[in-house]
């Protein structure tokens, strides 16, 4: 089997991933809006390709992982996009968090070209990136997923072929609704606390260890109490998730209150300029509808 | 040391705990509303008392677990209460989950007889009551705390002292305003993930490694998922909790919208029936918002 790999979008998640794609000896062929960020992978040996459709035209697996909705749309369906370079040995992989409902325009746009897809985005952040432990959710034919395990295991670890094109983006929709209330209950928990007067230290190791237990109280938390508000996730990629999600729901005839609260007040965090900031920041916008200054 | 010590409120909880001081051998002096429930404790050697006011004048370390806050009012300030059997030996331990103001209300009334107070409720439910491995947040004076963790150890496992009287009931609101938050998140994932067509053991097993982990997807998704509404923990108990939270964020000036829209929808769930089920009941009422079937 060939080791060619096509791989499009070198932010910060996929530079370290097609980096790891290059470690593990495929020949890549590479596209992104700005090209000076393929340079150091050039450097490496990738082929640098001038648009989507001539990443398809040379080689059969290709990874797209972009910004919003309509970078996908464009990369897949625009001028010189992917469907246009596609063939029957095509198969083309989204690793974009995106709407579920774009995928199934794609897969169904890429039929006619009896080229294959699978939607695919990840959860884990910049270190899973770099680490190549990345949780990723596909969505795919039964056929297609053993073809493409062996580019997966490269970049990730936990790797789960959850149903047909688009089971990917609504697991990952799932899993942001579930971060959607744990940022909530922890940041209002917090500002709580804080009004209370408690010594929120003790009051996090404490409530982390019984039902209150969450991913977001251990890692989150305690960058709050240091007053460290970088990025592991950025608001605005959140409130894009979020975005989609509502959208999906809407779609559905389904509500969910909790959730389109969450994202009115990431809204409200993003207004107050806090758009380029980890999620955690959510506590400042929560106690500036108080008056708080405890964060 | 005198292994001497009294309980008011043989509840689900109450029992087991009462039990378990009678196991590691104190002497024990116990009240209760309805006197049938002391029955198994009499047979076992505890002297009843008619009166919490009687338990008091029994013996100097008394804990109560009782229901609202009306009752832990009741059973200190009411006639024949605690407060009137209470002299400057004594030590009390409020283990309700009720007001922190209430708690404060109380530890300034029995200082008036130069009685101690500390509150200390828990969590775990009645597994860890029957098994000692309830966490225990304590809010007492420095100088008390040493004096009550004998008693603590046969009861409980996680045991913290938090700070003041007062500290305890706070942070076992911080608990349930993160739980409020994991309970919406996890169960509005469970309503999108069915109406997407998920298969939703796969979808909550793949979610569950990473960042929208937590105590709430690890036990009660699975719940659901069998069908199975059995209370560990109450809806009415839940509400109960989320509306003292509510009401002393509400005395602090503090807007808590996640919290208080969880509480709404509980009290949802509630009004359709659901109030005797355990806390995962959720899904049903947000299911119901948007006509679905599927749990």
């Amino acid at each position: 089997m060939e080791k060619k790999a096509g791989f499009i979008g070198l932010g910060v998640m996929g530079i370290s991933m097609a980096s790891r794609l290059i470690d593990a000896g495929y020949d890549l062929f590479v596209y992104n809006r700005t090209k000076s960020k393929a340079n150091t992978l050039i450097e490496r040996g990738a082929h640098w390709c001038g648009t989507p459709r001539e990443v398809a035209e040379n080689t059969h697996v290709v990874f797209t992982i972009v910004g919003f909705p309509s970078d996908v749309e464009e990369v897949y369906l625009g001028d010189n996009g992917l469907v246009e370079g596609a063939s029957e040995k095509s198969i083309f992989v989204d690793m974009t968090t995106t709407k579920p409902s774009l995928e199934k325009k794609i897969e169904k746009a890429l039929s006619s070209r009896k080229a294959r897809f699978a939607d695919a985005p990840v959860s884990g952040g910049d270190k899973g990136a770099r680490e190549g432990t990345l949780s990723i959710m596909v969505g795919c034919d039964d056929d297609i997923f053993p073809v493409l395990l062996p580019y997966f295991s490269v970049m990730g670890k936990n790797i789960t072929h959850l149903g047909p094109v688009g089971s990917g983006q609504h697991t990952k929709m799932a899993n942001q609704i579930v971060i959607a209330g744990t940022m909530a209950g922890v940041s209002e928990a917090l500002v709580y606390g804080a009004r209370a007067g408690l010594d929120l230290v003790k009051m996090v190791s404490t409530i982390s260890k019984g039902a209150a237990g969450c991913w977001t109280l251990d890692n989150l938390a305690p960058r709050v109490l240091r007053g460290d508000y970088a990025p592991g996730f950025m608001v605005d990629h959140f409130i894009k998730d979020m975005t989609i999600a509502v959208e999906e729901a809407d779609a559905m005839g389904l509500s969910l209150p909790s959730l389109a609260l969450t994202r009115e007040l990431y809204k409200a965090v993003k207004a107050q300029g806090h758009g380029k900031d980890g999620t955690q920041v959510l506590v400042k916008a929560l106690e500036s509808l108080s008056g708080g200054e405890d964060f």
